[in-house]
């Protein structure tokens, strides 16, 4: 049945310019000639901790299982190239399982020419897992990094925050072709995207580069699912906790010059709003401004996996 | 403690000049200015079907994790280039676990020059998923691929067959340079590698090149393993059926014509043995001769994932 699969599965790729040879050999070859930088990002997607599969159409669990790479190749500012897949399947219902999955996989490699190049089809007594491997291409306006954000830079986002556990964690678009356009435009010092949470994956950045980062809290834009799910919850958490920690938003947190900044802002060149939700500075940290106007921790809220 | 096991592994990553940016990042960028054809492949490997984690030292499931896709280079005869590592740990004891687990990796990615480019590590309710990709190059002698086996070709295979289970299929040398020298020296026709078993996976190979193959399953190569594990579990399978079907041998099944063969059996310019099985033909399938001489079918035996 796994070959059975594999035919399937084979019969439905769309050939694509860089597939020398497709999948269904010991390997794949991809046409790199041209390709210096090469971009490479690896997601795994566990059952229960980023899907819950009795509860979701596994289409957009593929679809997903896809999208947080895309999202890592747009933090990268990265063109995607290829994927290779695999999956760790339920025995019972494994084919069906597989069939669906892909039917969500495919249509967004389509959407981004993402070139379908191979997998690994296993099945077992666990849970399923899911793991993607990206490849992309770094662009003549070179790659966007974690390091580089300078103090006195301003901290811009795409888009707003909080509460994707509603729908957002698995429909979202990933920021490749706004990541793409930016990059091209401005002078991006660094950038990435937030998976984990926007403050601690901000910490993250700030880190790399070597300064901290001053949140201006009430600039912070909050998507309406986060007003939504605290409201639901009602456990005391704010709008606001939400769009910090809750993660798997999947926009971009960039920084860059004040100048810069300001002409992005007044640009707006995307579909979707960029938001300058503070600076950069030298003490490490994460920082907010307090209600008298003084600075103060800010906690680096977010998901981290728990190692017992 | 995610964060504390990722700076771990970045002070043990050996700096390797493939690597524009390590781990770390939102994705990693390997220099692949000159690699035309990229070979990418990828292995996922799950507690109770590809090791048993209570019964082996972590550090052999790592390099395992690594050997297995070295060996789908070696198939293709492509070089090594680089590598990235997705986890998903049992929450109780993960980070020992992981360190362990890459105490076994990158030994052998040292061995054959392979850069680790970075990795996702997660934590989960679930058993040990462990999935490696790794990315080739194609050499000047192009690549070997399962199709190109003509009927009239010799079916030549390295090394010996059966009983991995006591142990070499942890502990197996990947055929990397074995397949870089024979693809150098001689016109390979196709080639493949044994991970399911030597009767399936010969068939396979086959299937793609549009012909069938008659093995003398006297001449097939039996290693010593096989002959322990038929005598220990005493079911009445031969030495012969376990190396036809025991798969993880991780050798390489070739298909050279009659004169080519006759070439590098003479030379044997390997460490280990290249033994003549029999040969390719036109009618589809797989078979072998019976006592009287006659064709008769042989079974594709070997490991398939079970589809329920």
């Amino acid at each position: 049945m796994e070959q059975q699969f594999i035919a399937w599965l084979r019969e439905r790729l769309p050939p694509h310019p860089l597939l020398q040879l497709g999948p269904g050999d010991d390997a794949a070859i991809l046409r790199m000639a041209g390709v210096d930088g090469c971009v490479i990002t690896v997601d795994l997607l566990t059952d229960r901790v980023d899907f819950i599969l009795a509860e979701v159409d596994p289409r957009r669990i593929g679809r997903k299982a896809l999208a947080v790479n895309l999202s890592d190749l747009a933090a990268m500012a990265a063109r995607p190239l290829a994927a290779v897949l695999a999956v760790a399947l339920p025995k019972k219902g494994a084919g069906e399982l597989a069939i669906k999955l892909y039917e969500g996989i495919l249509p967004l490699a389509e959407r981004y020419d993402l070139a379908i190049a191979g997998g690994d089809t296993n099945t077992w007594d666990g849970p399923l897992v899911i793991t993607a491997t990206l490849l992309g291409q770094v662009t003549v306006d070179g790659p966007l990094c974690r390091k580089g954000a300078m103090p006195g830079d301003r901290i811009l986002v795409t888009g707003a925050f909080g509460g994707s556990i509603l729908g957002r964690q698995f429909d979202f678009e990933p920021r490749v072709r706004e990541a793409l356009l930016l990059n091209r435009r401005y002078d991006l010092h660094a950038g990435m995207d937030v998976s984990d949470g926007l403050a601690i994956d901000l910490s993250r950045l700030s880190r790399e580069s070597g300064c901290g980062a001053i949140v201006e809290t009430d600039r912070v834009p909050i998507h309406a699912d986060s007003v939504r799910l605290a409201r639901q919850q009602n456990d005391g958490r704010t709008p606001l906790d939400h769009a910090l920690g809750d993660g798997e938003d999947f926009e971009l947190i960039l920084a860059v010059s004040p100048s810069e900044a300001a002409t992005m802002l007044a640009d707006q060149p995307l579909g979707i709003p960029l938001t300058d939700i503070g600076s950069f500075g030298d003490t490490p940290g994460l920082w907010t401004r307090g209600s008298d106007g003084h600075i103060e921790p800010l906690a680096a809220t977010g998901w981290e996996h728990a190692f017992e």
